[in-house]
């Protein structure tokens, strides 16, 4: 399967496409506003896979071309750039495309970090509300810490939640996460459960502030 | 330590108290509005414990006695009661009394659970707001599956995420849950903090709900 990472330079696009890449035979499409960044990071990650005796062939492209080449959209962006993203790539998706969000919205004070529920209910609905006729959304990857997920002498034996009103790409995803070794896909139901995935992510990083020893946390439901 | 679990006859102040009776020496005390009913629960958990082999002395009492036998009260109502059940036992509070809560709001829909974050910022601070001068709030056992508890042939393995804006009621609440075989306190600051890991049961529910073989979910911070 062809998967496009827009933002795909920054940390979570990395270490998706570094997992992937590393993990499976999907092809790899790095998206950037900047295509010349896109180009850089994928032969980076290219080089980091090699460098491990692997083999692997990751392009880099301005967005909307990224887009257009996938069926899998990742928009591994900020949540405030959700719907810029999905707006400026729109032309390039297709009917049967599927668009993934991991993202969420926090803000950060003296006690630590706390979950910032946009008006429209969630960072997954914006993507929802933003998302052409025909193209899925499916939220996932939200609990995932980048720098765990970059290093790939890292193991992972954590879970990812998945939500979608649209089971078939849902299950479509379901099996990318697990393609990703140590990754178990739990489905969390429809678009209407994302806030409460959302707002895991802040807890994670309240638990690694906390307690000594304990970093690039991910979460396993038992 | 002596314990006092008010509405320690519904199902998760069965599940603290059983785990509790049958892992320690703590005193436990069984709190509910109507008396009788603490003391006929009180003796089904000292019969459940001396069925396994086990020797334990479990009481029962009015809420307002229970809190006065105690050091720590676990507040084991429904979100709603939180305030009026600490008003209730008020009088019977003295300074350096800890009090626990580990309940959270939710509502139902078609699609799931979902967090019915209170006015106040949280259920936790509604107790905090609630709490009479020099008597320690601690947020604790959120996360916990009551069936899972109740269960003494169940393994836990899983984490309870503690808050608390006093460091020292928190380091004696961790020490009480760390007494329960299988049950890792995680430190996740303060009371500002609490939201997040109430949302976090509406989210367990929801994981079981939509993956058939969860049942009974916990969670483990890794």
């Amino acid at each position: 399967m062809r998967i496009a990472l827009l933002g795909g330079t920054g940390d979570i696009g990395e270490g998706l496409a570094l997992r992937w890449a590393h993990d499976t035979d999907h092809e790899i499409v790095i998206g950037s506003r900047d295509p010349e960044k896109a180009r850089e990071k994928a032969d980076a990650y290219e080089a980091e896979i090699e460098d491990r005796g692997g083999e692997t062939k990751i392009t880099g492209f301005e967005n909307e071309m990224a887009a257009d080449r996938a069926d899998v959209i990742v928009l591994a962006v900020p949540a405030y750039h959700i719907a810029d993203t999905i707006q400026a790539v729109s032309d390039s998706l297709t009917e049967g495309d599927i668009l993934i969000t991991p993202a969420t919205g926090m803000k950060r004070d003296e006690d630590g970090f706390h979950y910032h529920k946009p008006s429209a209910g969630s960072v997954t609905t914006i993507a929802v509300e933003a998302a052409p006729e025909g193209v899925p959304v499916v939220g996932a990857f939200h609990n995932l810490a980048a720098g765990r997920l970059t290093d790939l002498d890292a193991e992972l034996g954590i879970d990812t939640l998945l939500i979608s009103d649209d089971e078939t790409a849902k299950s479509t995803v379901a099996s990318l996460a697990e393609d990703i070794e140590g990754l178990r896909a739990l489905d969390a139901g429809s678009i209407a459960n994302a806030a409460e995935i959302e707002a895991l992510t802040p807890l994670l990083i309240n638990v690694a502030m906390n307690n000594s020893g304990l970093h690039d946390l991910g979460v396993r439901f038992d």
